[in-house]
């Protein structure tokens, strides 16, 4: 078995740059990750709040941050982690089993991110690819010249809802409560934009024959309406991906997100864990910073060990 | 009196970031910095690990932020709080005086950072400018093809050891500990290029007429000897700006650093911390990350007052 000083399981923002500081101490890493690289960071269309870059695409920043670990780090994308077994009194604290292979390495850092929540109502599930995205840079050209709904309130429902408005949609956003959480900035963008909005309201069904064709709404005063719209967009949040950190009997809190200390050791010793899983601010920086952090605290833990 | 939502007292990378996050979400922000933005990071040479870039010398990232900064909020340069008063039953909480005038801010974020720790050792304080330096890109090229010494052990010192090898500069590493603190990476490069070390030793005296000629070293078993050099860059830390901290009773640790929780306030209400003087990993995405997280908790507590 091949065997590693850090394994990291994520290869988004905050994986990669524990990959980055990991291999620049020294250590002996590698980065499973079961999609791509950059996780769900990719598809933010344009960030202006990356400090060093004025306007960045997720994706091009993923790219920068991938070829620069790359030269202190080993990734395999698309290899997905099924399990990984605590070994008792060996060198190497961990097993871990992929669809590909097994591995043994002294330390995990969990950088496993979350995914986009869903709204749980009909014609969601039925409609996705056919009107219904949670990615707007991944769907939004299809929709050129149409109308749309986004349905959120936060940085991204009203980043994602600039991005389609600048690309040619005709965009609605509809949102729960009477104000926006996202940036203030974002909000008067969005206006200046001509983008409406539908506040106090939530999408209770999706409609259509093979295709979106309409939402329907109801708002906090149960008056219901129906809404025509060709697609349907949805930016409410993040489930944390914690299957792995549950086997492990990593500590979790009550919102499903992994409790780290300040240096991100986990409960559990030699596991540690940084980015979106951990919950806060769910901003690049903030991931990358964990992720330096997490690694560092590796590197420390196996000196000592 | 100039009123203001936020006032971040320092501009280097955590202040930036700070500002960035704070002006977009649509405070009105203020940042004083006594000297240049950027910090003490204005001198990092070349660093390889800020994730985006694969190398950027400091002042260069320093200036992409600053420039980033002041599309959402005002920079002040060369402007030094004096003092800050905290103000009972007010809708602004702070007046801030500086060596120009006096602001009133509902919050502040001390970012104030830290500056070169002294060897304070005969010779020192005589010599800066004529050999004796705190820092290596501001300093190095006086050397070129002349023999320099630098003293320290962690990332710091390699680097800028490296940098003055770089250009030409015959370097020696004086460290008091038997290994290095700093990157593995780092080592290996500063043994490719030549850089010679003294390991177990401290500088207990810089001699020399007009300019620096020698250094005295003593060793571990007081073995005491003379080295000749014409330079000599210290790196070996920082001390945390705390002065303004203490006049508001921010609670500090017992290294002198500013506690915060996780959200980075301060045990003051309406007092955040970020950067540096918050102890930690030195690091500029670390420093970023926090700043941007300090800008959020004074948003909120803002917007709840």
């Amino acid at each position: 078995m091949e065997k590693y000083d850090i394994i990291i399981i994520g290869a988004g923002p905050a994986g990669l740059t524990a990959g980055l500081y990991g291999g620049r101490q020294g250590n002996k890493v590698l980065l499973l990750e079961a999609k791509l690289a950059g996780g769900v960071g990719r598809e933010v269309p344009a960030m202006e709040n990356y400090p060093g870059f004025d306007i960045i695409a997720g994706v091009s920043l993923a790219d920068k941050m991938k070829s620069q670990c790359e030269k202190n780090a080993q990734i395999n994308e698309l290899e997905k982690v099924n399990n990984i077994k605590k070994l008792e009194n060996e060198e190497y604290n961990f097993e871990i089993s992929t669809n590909n292979q097994s591995y043994l390495s002294k330390t995990i850092i969990l950088a496993t991110g979350s995914s986009h929540k869903h709204l749980n109502i009909k014609g969601e599930k039925e409609f996705v690819g056919r009107g219904v995205s949670y990615c707007a840079t991944c769907d939004g050209m299809f929709f050129r010249e149409k109308d749309v709904v986004m349905v959120g309130g936060g940085n991204s429902a009203l980043q994602e809802a600039i991005y389609l408005s600048n690309i040619g949609c005709n965009v609605t956003i509809i949102h729960r409560r009477d104000k926006f959480r996202g940036e203030e900035f974002l909000q008067k963008r969005a206006k200046e934009k001509g983008i409406k909005t539908i506040m106090n309201s939530n999408v209770i069904s999706i409609n259509g024959e093979t295709l979106v064709e309409s939402v329907t709404i109801k708002d906090n005063k149960n008056n219901i309406k129906e809404l025509k719209t060709n697609a349907i967009f949805i930016s409410i949040g993040y489930d944390p991906h914690i299957e792995l950190a549950n086997k492990l009997n990593v500590n979790i809190n009550e919102n499903n997100y992994i409790i780290t200390d300040k240096n991100q050791r986990t409960n559990v010793k030699y596991i540690y864990s940084a980015g979106d899983v951990t919950g806060g601010l769910n901003q690049w920086v903030v991931a990358c910073s964990e992720g330096a952090i997490a690694a560092t605290s590796a590197y420390e833990d196996i000196e000592n060990q």
